[in-house]
């Protein structure tokens, strides 16, 4: 047995998963990776106890090519007896009518047809292809970017649609997985797009990657076994930040809950810090939580005071407000959106308090009001334009659209939020800045339209400022 | 205050180490970094209550540039009113006699030398530069390699000596130290073994991290950031590993150790693995105890059991004997080293049990026996030469060398089990294997002399195996 067929038996093995009598649902690209998963499970599934499908989604972005390779999986399915699902969304036209970014909106698609045929046909288990080069390439991206996830990898297992989304090739590397296919005599596609150095991606996999393979050709695997274990200490301190919560906090009979900070400074930080995902997810359900770094850090920083008093304000109209050592997370009365949907004036010189906890503010530069340091304040250049200077702000309505720098059409509002990983209950109020001519301009504190830059250098006669003194920052960074 | 200077401030403040009255010594080599440190220190460290010395090692490897280094570093600590302690080490000299890594004998010798200056002018502290992006460096190595180390970073408190190492720019970048050191006119020297792309952490510094600073800026930070939360994260980990080692081992009263291991089973991972230490490190002291990945993984796998019976051989005579549920740790009587320094015969096709727990055997290839896969084992391949085949194993004596492959002259064995890590109470009987002309060729196990390769493909008439069925292999590869 080669190696990569070993680290896929002890996956199943290892994960102790219950497959006797499941369905698993492959997801198969026509790549090399997906068509070894799919070859392996196909040989290997029936001794689990699983029966095998196959899912593929061609995006319609290259054309023939494309439709060929579902024709290729398709076949190679009947070679299997596998039963094969496939679909052809096409992705080109949705980025043109919704605009987004080509990537994500491929892969929003294309697990949402996964999703649905996993209900429709009745799979339990999804399967995908991810490798331990995947992994280390995940890895870096997010160290480097800067992360709070402990383990940053990719996780072997994940609750997903109806079921459980698994990746029984996490342990194995790229050439584990060519050495099965050649093994295999396995044929296979290959997409061009994976080469595009334009993806952040690409540049690790191309750029940076090698390097380290160079240094140990072992070292994916090494990234994957460490990060696996990194994932087994986070599960058990969750765990256990889950069970001391009580022991300093109590939900509240009016709703919210109290704190007290005291007993709560007195916890190992690696239990604070798992703490307050675990309190914002029980105040925001069953919506998402707010997640991000700074708020989170936030949060922490008042739990750690007894003296005195203190308050944060975060999204959507909780609150943090703390007497000495005790800290009550309450909500404002829900805010209606205000206003229908006219744009309220945006004058120079004065702040505006938008509904979502920012506070937006333009001048000429030089007579700016001096910036608060750190935190999540923002700030922009402009020069007047036929959209320029800003002149209004409302809240988000159907249709509306923002055209952003370097791109030929506006993109849906709508769609905007979606890829920044915004919370739906979240939208309805969020500020848009309208320009002279009326179009939107901005999303503040999420994107910027053409005509704004962020350097300083480039000699522009105004200054935009969006203060988010609340850490009220959006969910987009931490966000999986 | 800039960023480098908040960050030096904040680490004092953190750390929630008692400064007052304490006496700290800075370890400065005069480059920007350690230059930067010693001016910090020199300003800041009174309002701490420190006292401030400084040390400096001229390694004597450059000659007047290296004496020179030296004479920059007195004239700034007279500037700065500092006191300070030089020496001058002539690690070439030095790496002649005894051989070795030129930058691990400078390492060594750097340590001691600071350590003895603690001791006889009474510092408790000892300061060192390492900052953000020397963290970033120690991760990647680290990772690619492979390391069991939950937080693979670089610890910014430790013990040492008679007090502690402390890593005060742990958190700042290198440009935030290059702009205290021009914000403040530092002069500072270079040290141009600083770019040799043929060491390892060069080849990091230069070719990969440069990479991941273009796709983030703060990628150094972000990665420090993210060690120290693990680093956290093990420390209580550990914690709990020691408070529940009660409740499924317990002491021998004839020494050793016994472990109920249908209890252990059912611990979490993340203790499991944190438990294999704890043991050892009790079995093993006041000596260091064997600590590498593999072997720690096989004790594990047999606290897993709890049928049937198992034993594995651990290093220095300690074994783990299991009787289904039951593992008991317990020591074989101490071995006498045998037979003085005479060679025992080493024949050909025949397997000899070395006093470690190696086996050992070399033959034709093509008549040796069936390799036994994963484990320890190492496989070389030889021809014949004036010290070839091998004709004997010894134990070490005083004075014994080893010719190394691409080395001049011949390497003291003594050295070799210093730069190799391998405990002091192991190195009596390790088997010393000695060549037809009475020559030692190999340290088995350890290094292998010039005459030997790895390359099955070299079409070498011989084999020559190193089996480590028992785990007992050496400790180098997860010390730090």
């Amino acid at each position: 047995m080669d190696r990569m067929e070993r680290e896929a038996q002890d996956f199943f093995m290892d994960s102790g998963l219950d497959t006797e009598g499941k369905r698993l649902l492959v997801a198969c690209s026509g790549g090399p990776d997906s068509i070894a998963l799919l070859h392996f499970m196909a040989a290997r599934g029936p001794a689990l106890g699983l029966q095998i499908g196959c899912a593929h989604v061609d995006h319609m972005l290259r054309g023939e090519e494309s439709a060929e390779d579902a024709r290729f999986v398709r076949a190679a399915c009947a070679d299997l007896g596998v039963p094969f699902h496939g679909t052809a969304i096409p992705v080109g036209d949705l980025v043109r009518e919704q605009g987004g970014n080509v990537q994500d909106v491929c892969r929003s698609e294309r697990y949402r047809f996964f999703e649905r045929v996993m209900e429709s046909d009745g799979y339990d288990l999804l399967a995908t292809a991810h490798h331990a080069d995947d992994l280390l390439e995940t890895v870096l991206m997010k160290l480097a970017r800067g992360t709070s996830e402990p383990a940053p990898g990719i996780p072997p297992v994940r609750t997903f649609g109806p079921g459980l989304l698994l990746r029984p090739l996490l342990m194995a590397g790229r050439p584990d997985i060519m050495d099965y296919v050649a093994a295999n005599n396995l044929a296979f596609r290959t997409d061009p797009s994976n080469a595009k150095p334009a993806y952040t991606r690409n540049r690790f996999r191309h750029r940076i990657v090698p390097l380290l393979l160079e240094e140990n050709r072992e070292a994916a695997r090494h990234f994957a076994a460490w990060d696996m274990e990194r994932r087994e200490d986070d599960e058990l301190l969750r765990r256990l930040a889950e069970e001391h919560a009580g022991s300093f906090s109590e939900r509240l009979p009016e709703g919210g809950a109290a704190v007290d900070t005291a007993k709560f400074s007195g916890m190992p930080s690696a239990l604070q810090r798992r703490f307050i995902p675990i309190l914002l997810d029980y105040l925001y359900r069953p919506g998402p939580p707010p997640s991000n770094r700074r708020l989170a850090a936030l949060i922490r920083s008042e739990l750690l005071k007894a003296e005195g008093s203190g308050a944060v304000d975060l999204p959507d109209g909780w609150v943090l407000e703390r007497t000495y050592a005790r800290a009550v997370f309450r909500r404002h009365a829900p805010r209606e959106p205000q206003g229908g949907t006219e744009s309220i004036p945006f004058p120079k010189d004065s702040w505006v308090q938008a509904g979502n906890g920012l506070r937006l503010y333009w001048s000429e530069c030089g007579t700016a009001p001096r910036i608060r340091a750190g935190g999540g304040t923002e700030v922009l250049y402009f020069d007047e334009g036929p959209a320029f200077p800003p002149a209004g702000i409302k809240v988000p309505e159907e249709g509306d659209r923002l055209l952003l720098p370097n791109m030929e059409s506006p993109k849906r509002v709508s769609r905007i939020f979606i890829d920044e990983k915004i919370p739906r209950h979240r939208r309805a109020d969020w500020p848009l800045v309208t320009g002279r001519d009326g179009r939107i301009i901005a999303v503040p504190g999420i994107r910027y339209g053409a005509g704004f830059t962020r350097d300083a250098d480039a000699g522009c006669r105004y200054i935009f400022i969006v203060e988010n003194a609340a850490g009220a920052v959006h969910a987009q960074e931490d966000s999986k």
